[in-house]
C-alpha cells in the first residue's frame, strides 16, 4: 500500500492515550500547513480470523452449532463476540498507528446473517461506501445469527468469499503464519510447499505444481479441534470458490517479501520462480 | 433489569483473560444441568455518549463539521471511531459481566449515516432483531458518514430519539452525573432541579414543577467548549422530541435509588415526591 505521508513521517490515527501519554500532541503538529499530505492509497478490504480470540469461547459453548434459547450459547455468543471485537479493535489501532486510515466493521452490528451457515444478508454497501469515502474497512470473523440454527460462527474465510462475490476485487492475499498450503500439515519434515492449484468449472481443484508426478502423494488436511470453522480446508475450499470467479487468491506468509509482492499485486502477470507460497487460479 | 439468575449466581459473559486469568471456567461451571438458569428481563436498549472518549479526537479535528476530503478530518474520523468503540467495548464487557447479554452495534457500522446532520438511514431491523433474540443492543455516539457534509458526529441523544420513534419504547430514561435538568449550572449553589417539564403539541417546553411562580427565572443553560453535539441543550430537546411521542422521559442520576425506580419503570403511573429527578412529560 502506498500509504499517505507528510515529509515521509506517518500521519498517525489512534489518538487514545496509552500508559497515560496521548500521541495526539504529535499527530497534530503533523497537519501543518506545510503538509504535502496526500491519502493515495490503494482500495483494499482487510477481514481477520479470530487466531487465540473467540475460538475458545465459541467451541466451549458450542456457538457454531447454534442453539441461543440455551444459556451457555447465548452465554458463549455474547463471549465470543466481545472476545472478537476485542481483537478487531486491536487491529484498527494497529492500522491507524501506521497511518492507516481503518474502520472496524464487525460483521454482526454490519447486518451479516446466515441460513444454515451460509450468508443470507450482509450489508455490502457499507462496505463499498466505506471504501469509496477513502477507509480501509475491517472485518472479522463473527457470532452472528442464524435463520435456522438460531445462531453460528461465519469465519472470516467465508466473509472473504462474499464479499469476492460482490466487489470484485482484483485480487486476494490470505495471509497465514506457514509459506502456503503443503500436501500435509506444514510441521511434518516431508511436506512439500503447494505452489500452485488449478480450480475448474465444477470447482474442483488440484496441484499443478509441484506436478502431479514428482509428488505422487494425496494430500492429506487436518483440522485443528479447536476451530470451528474448518480451519486449512475452508480456506482452500472458499479460495477455490474466489479463483473460480476468475480472481487469483495467494496463500502466503505474513511479514515476509513473498506476502509483500503478492499485497502490492505483482503477481498478478508474472510469478517469479523465488516467490514461495500458493496461487489459487481457475483453470478455464 | 431482572436478570437471568442461576441459584442467585450471577452468569459471567465476558470470558476474556483479566491480568492472564479466564474466568471462562467459573463461569463455565455455572452452566450444569442443576441449574435453574432463566433468562427473563426486560427488553432493553442501552446507548452511551462518549463522556471523555471521542470528544476530544472530534473536536480537534473538526469530524462534527465534516469535510472529510481533509486529511485532519480523516484521520479525526478515524481517531474518533477508534475511541469510542473502545469505550463501546468497555461498557458492553462490563454489562457482561454482570449477566446482562449485551451486543455492541456501533452506528457507523450498523448502517447509520445523516444528512446535514439529520439521521439519514439507520439499520432499526438489526437492532429489533437483536432485541428479539434476547440480547441488550448496547449504541453510541459515532463519527458517521453524511451525505452533505462528508462527514459528522452522530450523538447518542439523537440515536435514542430516532429508536424511540421507531421501536416505541414504554419510557426512556436518560442517566447522568446530575439528579437531573436544573435552571442553571448545577454548579451554581442556587440552582434549582426542574421537577417536571411538559411538552406541548409545537414541541415548545415549560416548566410545570416547580411552579413558574415559585421560581419566576429565565431556564439558563450552557454547553461545554469540548462537547461537539451539543451537550444539555440536545439532551433536553430530543428527550422533547420523544415526549412528544407519548413516551415519558426521565432524566435522572446514574447509581441512585431514583434511577433504579426510572429503570424499572416504577414511575410510570405515580412519581413518588421523594423521587428526585426529571420528567419530561407531552402535555395533550
Amino acid at each position: 500500500m502506498n500509504l499517505g505521508s507528510c515529509s515521509n513521517k506517518l500521519i498517525g490515527m489512534d489518538w487514545s492515550k496509552r500508559d497515560g501519554v496521548s500521541d495526539i500532541s504529535s499527530s497534530l503538529a503533523d497537519f501543518d500547513d506545510q503538509c504535502q499530505f496526500t491519502v493515495d492509497f490503494s482500495r483494499f478490504v482487510v477481514v481477520h480470523g479470530a487466531g487465540s480470540f473467540g475460538h475458545f469461547q465459541a467451541s466451549k459453548s458450542g456457538v457454531h452449532k447454534g442453539g441461543l434459547n440455551q444459556p451457555l450459547v447465548k452465554a458463549g455468543f455474547v463471549a465470543t463476540r466481545i472476545s472478537v471485537t476485542t481483537l478487531n479493535l486491536e487491529i484498527v489501532r494497529a492500522l491507524a498507528r501506521e497511518g492507516i486510515p481503518s474502520i472496524g466493521m464487525p460483521p454482526y452490528s454490519c447486518g451479516w446473517s446466515t441460513s444454515e451457515r451460509n450468508v443470507a444478508s450482509a450489508d455490502l454497501s457499507g462496505v463499498a461506501k466505506a471504501i469509496d469515502s477513502g477507509f480501509i474497512p475491517v472485518l472479522h470473523g463473527d457470532a452472528v445469527l442464524d435463520d435456522s440454527l438460531g445462531c453460528t460462527i461465519l469465519s472470516g474465510d467465508v466473509i472473504i468469499r462474499h464479499l469476492a462475490e460482490h466487489l470484485r476485487p482484483e485480487y486476494v492475499v490470505f495471509l497465514t503464519d506457514v509459506l502456503g498450503v503443503y500436501d500435509r500439515p506444514p510441521t511434518d519434515p516431508n511436506a512439500v510447499l503447494l505452489r500452485e492449484i488449478a480450480v475448474d468449472e465444477d470447482g474442483k481443484w488440484s496441484v499443478v505444481k509441484p506436478t502431479p508426478q514428482s509428488m505422487n502423494k494425496q494430500v492429506e488436511i487436518t483440522v485443528a479441534a479447536h476451530d470451528t470453522t474448518g480451519g486449512m480446508v475452508t480456506k482452500i475450499s472458499e479460495a477455490a470458490l474466489i479463483a473460480k470467479l476468475g480472481i487469483d487468491v495467494y496463500i502466503v506468509k505474513a511479514a515476509t517479501s513473498h506476502s509483500l509482492k503478492a499485497l502490492k499485486g505483482e503477481l498478478r502477470h508474472n510469478i517469479p520462480d523465488d516467490w514461495l507460497g500458493t496461487v489459487i487460479r481457475f483453470s478455464r
